[in-house]
């Protein structure tokens, strides 16, 4: 995902703390009770871009606590205008590297992972970077219960069939497959900014759900 | 697959004994050795249909046994007669219910069982019946070795969104998948009647490995 350098975005988002928690290190055990104030489950998005699919999520679900989890400060800026503009209380956002999940978050506390579009990363060498590579399956792990779940979309035909094999490889049960989501039974799809854009373009969207066992 | 009665077909079949083993449960246990009179591998079909694919397979790879499994004796017919016109010593055609798999081999004696595009019996009260079911992967497991693998392809979106999910149910490893066999990396593939058909109507062909663990 692209984005123009925003000097300003690290400023707009310190200034937006209701949404934007500083840091989030500091929460971690208690996201539930310190940030939410309450004891619902949570359900995070790894890679959340410019943040549609978990805001819609939070108003959809106001039972479910949710954080997006982006990267880059100028992605997140439209995310948080996104949540601004929703006013909604159970959503959050982390500009955070996906890889210190387990610094912010405790084993259990999250409910649930969501990646959408999760970039493709589509040669061999960058295997690692990949969303659904080995390293970042030990590090849901780290952060889910026992019986924590995956959820995963993408157009990406090169991506979901590598991580359909890493899941399997990983010892993740396969509870549910879509290779066409927008035409199957599947019931409260809610889309990403890039589910929009590919699916409009005629592409199949894939998705899966997979559970640690 | 549907196919005019013909009553002839019995006696057709019995009247080539090169190809269409008499009594195949007399040789169960001892089928390289008896039948084809070497220690190669044994790969089987199980619902071969006209057998195009199998016997195309024992043309390219000389040092592997085949054997086509047809429930039906007028289609294995047409398989019978694919293999009187390819003359190749390595391939049978046995036209039994996979059900009775486990009468006919012996544990470890089919080193691989493929799958091409089963009957996709898409209602629920009919999953017994897929190829891919619980029930078929027993009996699979029941002729193949420790590590045993199937190969599995069809058009069907919904036999493969059901049959990944029953392999990962099962507990076999997914080693290999593709979305749209056509336009993958995959080398050597051999078309089978139903895939030429399917795929020059657009349809993309998905194909998957698993290996019992
Ligand atoms: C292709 S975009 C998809 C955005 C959104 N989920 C959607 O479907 O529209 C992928 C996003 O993941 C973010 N991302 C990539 N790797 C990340 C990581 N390790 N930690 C956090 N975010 C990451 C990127 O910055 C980018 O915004
Ligand atoms: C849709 S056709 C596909 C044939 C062929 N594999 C192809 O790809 O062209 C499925 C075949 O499986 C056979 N079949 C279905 N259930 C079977 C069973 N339990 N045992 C053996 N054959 C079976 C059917 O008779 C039919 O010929």
């Amino acid at each position: 995902m692209r984005a123009r350098n925003k000097p300003w975005a690290e400023d707009h988002l310190k200034a937006n703390p209701q949404f934007v928690p500083a840091d989030p290190q500091s929460h971690k055990g208690c996201w539930k009770a310190d940030v939410f104030g309450n004891n619902h489950e949570l359900h995070i998005e790894v890679g959340s871009g410019k943040g549609r699919f978990i805001t819609e999520m939070a108003k959809l679900h106001p039972d479910i606590n949710y954080i997006a989890i982006e990267l880059s400060e100028s992605i997140a800026l439209s995310a948080l205008e996104c949540m601004i503009e929703a006013d909604v209380p159970n959503v959050r956002l982390l500009t955070i590297n996906a890889e210190i999940l387990n610094d912010v978050f405790d084993k259990g506390e999250v409910d649930r992972v969501y990646l959408n579009f999760s970039d493709p990363w589509p040669k061999n060498r960058h295997e690692k970077r990949r969303l659904t590579f080995k390293k970042f399956l030990d590090l849901y792990k780290t952060v889910l219960p026992e019986n924590g779940e995956i959820h995963f979309k993408t157009d990406n035909r090169g991506l979901f069939e590598y991580s359909l094999e890493s899941f399997s490889a990983y010892g993740l049960l396969l509870t549910y497959v879509s290779l066409d989501l927008h035409n199957s039974e599947y019931e409260g799809n809610v889309m990403t900014e890039y589910e929009e854009k590919f699916s409009s373009m005629g592409q199949p969207i894939y998705r899966c759900e997979v559970r640690y066992q």
